[in-house]
């Protein structure tokens, strides 16, 4: 083994020594991850991120919504910083890559910096942040939004979980400090670097170990209420039917032809169908279902609405069918200039790498609103994520650090 | 106005006076017809059928099971008898012609034969029946089942309804009484007629009065479980999912086809359909939907079940489907001599009428088993039943009950 593979070998035990020690602050151990926000597994977890800052001589700080920073300090006084990291809270019963695995890039990250007597003019500061998954609190993304400013300081005190306990108890329980800063301004932000796993199964089946993120899609979802007649299944002819489930079941059926008609990896999804009455012997008068479409274009999400829209009209026979639009978000495209920088690290290092857009939603997505974002898939195992099962490699990790380094020296301006 | 016209006019309003009265023993007055057997409204209704009977000149009788009994009495000993009626019960909150109209149909025949003075060779009994609908007790069809033995008397007494109350301990709460004989032997009965409302809309939509029926469609009810994978909406591409969803909509969309190539009144109804997980952001790994599959024949019943059991098998990419047979019932043919005399007495009246097959079952589904069977129907407003709105033409009830009448004559060799 030469001295890179070595130094290569050394990461990837410290990466899977720190993913197996996250993992273990579980309230549901040999069932998965559940690790809540401001739960004693938050705080454990806490406690392990803010103990490897400081090993790795790094500053260390929290901000009044918990979000730990570990800063390298840059030579340019009041300079902006380069961030990365990710969430560390989990959805009950989860994995141990999903968030933990950006944790861990950004503290490795500075540790390669360390290791090798880097002195960067820009900070850089490794990012650990609260409640991305919204399983306690509404909405998600909520560290990233409230340090950006987009969730409010009165907004995030006002929020409570399903006991009632706001987030300000909540902080208050583990020992953390809701009246310390927490906006930050974005010019104190030079670019935002975050590593996720893929949550699909697209490069475990091409093998190959990187995705450079071109764009985070935007989604748009529809509840569609079809409604025909009841009647008896056995006193009706076919011909005198007004049968709201074979309606739907017709458009239901046509959704992925309209996406592959959009291509550009456009993606078609009903997931929620209730039928009404729901009897064995009874025509169902009424059937409301979602339709959820992403693409990475915006033109590509509102081609798929028109044409989902234009499909559910063509209904026919006595079936009215309304749709109303539920959720829209705007796709979010990554910074060309991180994604250069993304693939020349990719390039340097031999690893292979594809573009691919992000099909979830991330805390890149809210900092790509506000700075320069990049960032990088590994494969997910059989595809799989938000369950016991979720396992990423190690050595694909360790790979992603390793650009992050070499595009962080770039952006830190590192000599 | 002639003769036969007032004739037919006072047995109109005969007839729409009983249907208003027994609809008044209702216990969701204003909310439609709740007579459950062995109910104080079953009891109410039952006093009503029986001093009508007495004051039609019929000898009353009720059996260990409270079915009633009007009998005219024939000129040749122990002979059997032609039996017309239907039954007294309702489903909760129905309407008031489901059954009634069948039973009031029955004692009309009987004041004709009186009115006309008419004696028959074999005896006729006007006939009202408990618990068909199977509201309270288990089943359904409980009154012509257990009166010819399918349903045996201590299978009877066994039976409880949904607060514990057994069949025995309902009857003795209204005064009837279980140890009175039950089952009647198929040789005392020479034919059942039965007249029930259509609930369906054939008969409204072409502006007949009256359907004979052929037969009473056989029946067979599918459970079908479609088995694909789970996956995020956004981070799986199209060509990588197995959606149980998509795959159970186009076996869904093209049953009515199925039921179009088999042709013969085939009518084809998935009812109840469940998604599983059934979240709007994940593929859905499962659907489980029932098929309900009625024709006039049974081998249109099974061909019709191989060519959804076809359908099913050819679904591929990934998912599997596995189909369970939970109901079979053959079809029951009408006699072909009664649905004769049916038809000629149609003709000779001048009446509208149209062969059809029944899609619900009937207590004459029963009787056909052991006895020459003939079924009319005749129109249901807007082809609806079981609810408050149903509603039937009092003069379509008193065609069919001339119709009987002449059918009823030559059964019992009147003179």
């Amino acid at each position: 083994m030469n001295e890179t593979n070595a130094k290569k070998e050394q990461l990837r035990r410290r990466i899977e020594k720190h993913i197996e020690a996250i993992g273990e602050f579980t309230s549901t151990p040999g069932q998965g991850t559940t690790r809540l926000t401001y739960s004693e597994q938050d705080r454990q977890a806490r406690d392990y991120i803010k103990a490897t800052m400081r090993e790795y001589g790094l500053d260390v700080r929290e901000d009044g919504f918990g979000n730990i920073f570990g800063k390298l300090e840059g030579t340019i006084e009041g300079a902006p910083s380069v961030l990365i990291g990710s969430h560390f809270d989990s959805v009950p019963n989860g994995g141990s890559y999903d968030g933990p695995a950006g944790v861990v890039a950004g503290l490795e990250v500075a540790k390669l910096f360390r290791e090798n007597g880097l002195t960067p003019k820009y900070p850089l500061e490794a990012v650990a942040m609260i409640e991305e998954e919204g399983a306690r609190f509404a909405g998600g993304l909520m560290g990233s939004r409230a340090m950006l400013g987009v969730l409010g300081k009165e907004e995030f005190a006002a929020l409570a979980d399903k006991d009632g306990i706001t987030t300000v108890e909540a902080m208050k329980s583990i020992g953390l400090d809701p009246t310390l800063p927490g906006k930050r301004d974005k010019s104190e932000i030079k670019a935002f670097l975050e590593l996720h796993i893929e949550q699909g199964p697209i490069l475990e089946e091409e093998g190959i170990p990187i995705g450079i993120v071109e764009a985070i899609v935007g989604l748009a979802q529809l509840q569609v209420t079809v409604q025909g007649s009841a009647g008896h299944a056995g006193t009706t002819p076919m011909d005198r039917r007004a049968d709201a489930l074979v309606a739907a079941a017709k458009i239901v059926a046509k959704l992925p032809e309209l996406a592959e008609e959009q291509g550009n990896g456009t993606v078609i999804t009903t997931g929620r169908l209730n039928v009404f009455p729901n009897g064995a012997n009874v025509i169902p008068d009424k059937v409301v279902f979602t339709v959820d479409l992403r693409a990475g274009r915006e033109e590509d999400v509102q081609g798929a609405i028109e044409r989902t829209e234009a499909l559910i009209d063509s209904v026919r026979g006595g079936i009215g069918a309304t749709v109303e639009r539920q959720l829209y978000i705007r796709p979010k495209k990554m910074s060309d200039l991180v994604r250069g920088l993304l693939e020349e690290g990719s390039r340097a290092l031999g690893a292979a790498s594809r573009p691919m857009n992000s099909g979830a939603g991330h805390d890149a997505m809210v900092f790509s609103d506000f700075t320069d974002v990049g960032m990088l898939f590994i494969p997910s195992r059989a595809g799989l994520s938000h369950c016991p099962e979720e396992w990423s490699d190690g050595g694909d990790i360790a790979t992603a650090v390793e650009i992050f380094y070499e595009a962080a020296k770039k952006l830190t301006e590192a000599e």
